[in-house]
């Protein structure tokens, strides 16, 4: 279902780039953030996966194309067009920073290059998944930051934009560092560990707290969490400690974390739980979280939910993916928009990474300064099929360093402008 | 795939549940917003399709259940937990309001009444989904209202988290007054009128903009949108105004609005192509539209994607699924949580809408007050079946009225507490 996923526009645009005689011209497209959120430094790559999985599987189903033609956009449209949609594949090549990578404003994390309808059609697709993923990514890096070597964990999927949305943060969130998800599919699907023990309408649908306790204790053993704060925190903790062995630890969901929390570590020493564990939960972000940290609570896990699943703080990140060269009857051409504050580079780009600078040049120049360095645009695909496996590759480095790297305007310079 | 897509701890308390021997207990679980983003009034309700959906097609796949059998978390659960969820289905009741209506903080916009596991396990997914679409139809309102008249076309997809959500985004934002969607799966899938016509590639991709837009006017007709500013607008406009007939009108993408529209409409007109429309784009919001609109700019259409398609000014609603009513062994039992700042109302309720005035009600009373009203919670599944057909209803009123809505403090005394 997923051809048509994708802006009417862009199937405007295919059937006039046909009509126009332009099915062999060839495009490279970059996707890449204009500029990153404020409270963002950098971004961590993710949805790679996701979007080479799309491309290998797009295909127009026979009544999509009916319902295309029925619509009176497409009725001065020749039979041929609908011919070439009924055989469309994606036959292009794909370069891309691997997912986990570090990317900062104006880098290209993905470079289409394909016949031109081909790699118009995927845009829309290809932004949606990579842009959302990466945007989840980068926000679970800063907030695992904030919690400064506590595990996080991602709870956000009931506050996700869409079931599918739950389960893609939950992905990126891995990918970002988080330890794992609440999302069960998330497991299943990418391998990811799942976490999660009872929620408050469990202890509520027993008679009596310590009856639900005790039933929960006796399924989990030692991975049982206890949610204390149903009815009151310290008399849920001091039930919780009552039933001893074996446990994980308890949950704090609402209050005061950080007076709860010594509270609740108080009564767990003193029932001799010393390694019983405390988790928190309760509409965490970067900032409560940084500050719950900082006043040294005893909390030795966080599980974060809408501010990671919906990027709270920075819940869109402007990425685009802009025509940066054309080729007709073999004519390349670099091409550019000058739209006001929307200019865009021409020409196709390659991220060179330095020790502490990123340069970004011309793809066909090989290694622009002396030095050692990576190039971070790496194939993916060629004609059309992916060129090895895509291990779904967390962030390769924490903590975070400082971005020391370039931006555009420095990096302008390497490509003469 | 899709009862997978809850979180982990649904499948804890399922087994816990069944373990515990509350296979038969009956639950009642009511959805709702706690508060409401400071920047809403109310709510939109949508999402209800889906979930109906969802819930009819509930099943636990043969390697979704080995999955689960090989988690440690399941050690301990007897073999008759896995013929349950084997022939799971969802038998239970469902009354919710119907897509489209008005809807205000502490209202249930849906109730689950079914056995308990069948009823927990659903949380997730129904949040995710009645939660995501009423967040959307709730900003398309409001952006649809500071349009004041003119329409609007979502064109967020691109920037929704995740594709799913741009699906579902288009179809929220059609319901919350928008009059398309440039997605076009969502005209294929729920009939709603697509839009769009050509990108800057597409001026790009041509030697000059003057064959770009030849071309376009050859494809389209009357339906041609001229995207004018690729290069520079007020030249693009005379560009597309010496192409005369036919064409449906321009689009500026940059720039002050203001200004150029009046400079643009004024290019038009002495063309004589009075009327030829001009649509507006480019991170567009309600306040944005609202200043245009307020400074008389000549704009007909507007095109709003990031902020319709992530709700950008209240990217999340604190909407929760609360265990209210449960019944063992043919007891029943009120039940509220009652954590600080979340404590919830117990009993099944009702939302009666009387004029100008809600009255949350318990939902065995008829009618608490006299006067005109109607009971807002319909049924909508019994026995784990649909009632009747679910058409996707638009809001029903607009411009919309002030809110002269009871808040749950003034009903509560209708709840005698």
């Amino acid at each position: 279902m997923n051809a048509l996923l994708t802006d009417f526009y862009q199937l405007t645009m295919a059937a006039g780039y046909f009509e126009a005689g332009k099915q062999h011209d060839h495009a490279t497209f970059e996707l890449f953030a204009r500029r990153l959120p404020s409270v963002r430094q950098h971004l961590v790559v993710a949805g790679l996966q996701q979007a080479v999985e799309y491309l290998e599987g797009l295909r127009f189903r026979a009544e999509e194309i009916a319902w295309l033609r029925s619509l009176p956009q497409f009725a001065k449209v020749r039979e041929e067009f609908w011919a070439y949609l009924r055989d469309f594949r994606f036959t292009g090549a794909v370069f891309a920073m691997p997912e986990g990578t570090l990317a900062y404003a104006n880098e290209p994390l993905l470079s289409v290059r394909a016949p031109l309808i081909e790699a118009q059609l995927v845009e829309t697709f290809l932004l949606a998944t990579i842009g959302f993923q990466t945007m989840i990514a980068s926000a679970a890096a800063r907030i695992v930051e904030a919690a400064n070597g506590r595990s996080v964990v991602e709870f956000g999927t009931r506050r996700a934009h869409s079931p599918q949305a739950g389960l893609y943060a939950a992905r990126a969130a891995y990918i970002g560092g988080c330890i794992g998800t609440s999302n069960t599919l998330a497991g299943f699907q990418f391998g990811i560990p799942v976490f999660g023990t009872a929620a408050h309408s469990w202890v509520l649908s027993f008679a009596d707290e310590r009856e639900a306790f005790a039933r929960l204790q006796r399924l989990l053993g030692d991975r049982c969490v206890y949610l204390i704060d149903t009815h009151d925190t310290l008399a849920g903790a001091r039930q919780a400690a009552a039933l001893g062995r074996p446990l994980w630890g308890v949950r704090l969901d609402s209050g005061d974390l950080v007076t709860l929390s010594r509270e609740v570590r108080q009564i767990l020493d003193q029932a001799g739980l010393t390694d019983a564990k405390i988790m928190a939960t309760n509409e965490l972000d970067e900032a409560k979280i940084h500050a719950v940290v900082a006043a040294g609570a005893p909390i030795d896990s966080f599980g974060v939910g809408t501010a990671l699943a919906t990027s709270s703080d920075a819940p869109s990140l402007g990425m685009v993916y802009k025509l940066v060269e054309i080729s007709t009857g073999g004519q390349r051409r670099d091409v550019a928009k000058h739209s006001p504050e929307k200019q865009t580079v021409p020409g196709a780009k390659q991220v060179f990474r330095y020790d502490g600078l990123d340069v970004i040049a011309r793809a066909d120049e090989c290694k622009p300064l002396p030095g050692e360095c990576q190039a971070l645009l790496q194939p993916v695909m060629m004609n059309g099929e992916r060129l090895g496996d895509l291990p779904m590759r967390r962030m390769d480095r924490f903590p975070l360093p400082q971005p020391q790297w370039t931006r555009l305007s420095d990096s302008l310079e390497a490509l003469g402008q």
